[in-house]
């Protein structure tokens, strides 16, 4: 079990090998054992094969080609409309209709999430999460049909590897961990921590690349910026009120 | 590893067996190989086990006994602390100060706590989720020392069992998994999906303890009311804010 966990690389290439229905299913239902709050299991888990659905997911998935390489993507919703409807039809007025409830439902489906990346990986699958489903709930739900009080948190894409990549560097676990209470950094606790990820190969090219002076400024300038950041801040509390979680 | 993810139970009695710090490392290690975006790791992990603070912790955690009976307490944090000194130590100007920051790093921490959970569970570790933790994220952030950028967002309690409960029920994977699209509920699905959760020994008994006429009540009226999540989906909001995540 640690051993699938310490081997985890995001896949990027898959074969064209379906995944069979059996072996999919007990994923999926590995997934359902995660704890979720009250055992309420406020999610749902959309399972996408369809290469003419996937496509349409692939577009607003910043286009990344393994949305539709892969046989199979989860999209993972912090989902209470189920629960909502129980509630009405047994003589029950429910109250999730907040921020609380929306988060609620979305840690809910982030831990059945990693359930099912490590399930799958575990039976010789490779995962990847797609970051970009934050940015674009609004449009996949339109795709996936999602109706009020759902909104999509996360999405796997899942198959039979066609690479099989390096583990990726990790900081130190000084810069993760903290004994009892938070014990914040000092300039040259951050200079020690990302020393190594700094004088690496790969950022030394990926500052070639790019132009750059440091690593920190690919991330401010390039990959996440703040004017984007601000612009799908907007837009995802826009879909969470949409969706009827008021804030 | 399936395994380990099938026979997940909450445990909430524990033995006064002290988790040994090699294991306890090795456990935290495997934390950190869940995938994160952009490999940016915005999160942390506090672990908490001097009895003091447990109990500070214990008080604010709805005084669930466990918080004071497990040997170790792991706050999972979305923190932007670290990687916004690193920024602004590189020359870069950070933008990380939106929702949509926040929530990327909730998302971080939470497969991080799911990994934690397994690899404990893994290793014959006990573990329970708090789901206190949101509700008094701002009273924890004060035991815990957080600093600007950094919020709980998940709590784990962990070590040897002292109980080995029943696998708890969980709804059939036609309420949770959705083929290709969400195909919406009819009022004789709702039905169909509650039926063996409602008619079970456990529903019968809470439904006498609290007099009430459907299991449904429970929820809105007793454990998940609107008013209390009102209140708190208003605390955690501001608290988001004044950590410096404007919304």
């Amino acid at each position: 079990m640690i051993n699938t966990i310490l081997n985890h690389r995001s896949i990027r290439n898959y074969k064209s090998d379906p995944v069979n229905t059996d072996l999919l299913n007990e994923i999926l239902e590995a997934g359902s054992r995660a704890s979720t709050t009250g055992n309420m299991q406020v999610y749902s888990m959309i399972v996408t094969t369809e290469q003419k659905l996937k496509e349409k997911l692939w577009e607003k998935h910043f286009k990344q080609s393994m949305v539709k390489q892969a046989p199979v993507v989860v999209t993972f919703c912090a989902d209470f409309n189920r629960f909502n409807k129980w509630c009405k039809q047994r003589k029950a007025e429910p109250g999730y209709d907040n921020y609380l409830s929306f988060f609620t439902a979305a840690i809910d489906a982030l831990l059945v999430a990693q359930n099912v990346a490590l399930a799958a990986e575990s039976k010789g699958l490779g995962i990847c999460y797609l970051g970009t489903t934050t940015y674009m709930a609004k449009e996949i739900s339109a795709i996936l049909q999602l109706p009020e009080a759902v909104i999509p948190v996360a999405t796997l894409v899942m198959g039979y590897p066609e690479e099989m990549p390096d583990l990726t560097d990790r900081l130190p676990m000084e810069a993760i961990v903290h004994n009892e209470i938070y014990h914040d950094f000092k300039p040259e606790d951050i200079d020690r921590i990302y020393a190594k990820r700094e004088a690496s190969d790969e950022t030394r090219a990926l500052l070639e690349e790019n132009q750059k002076e440091t690593l920190a400024q690919i991330f401010t300038d390039n990959r996440y910026t703040k004017k984007d950041n601000e612009f799908f801040s907007e837009k995802f509390l826009g879909f969470i009120r949409e969706q009827g979680f008021g804030i």
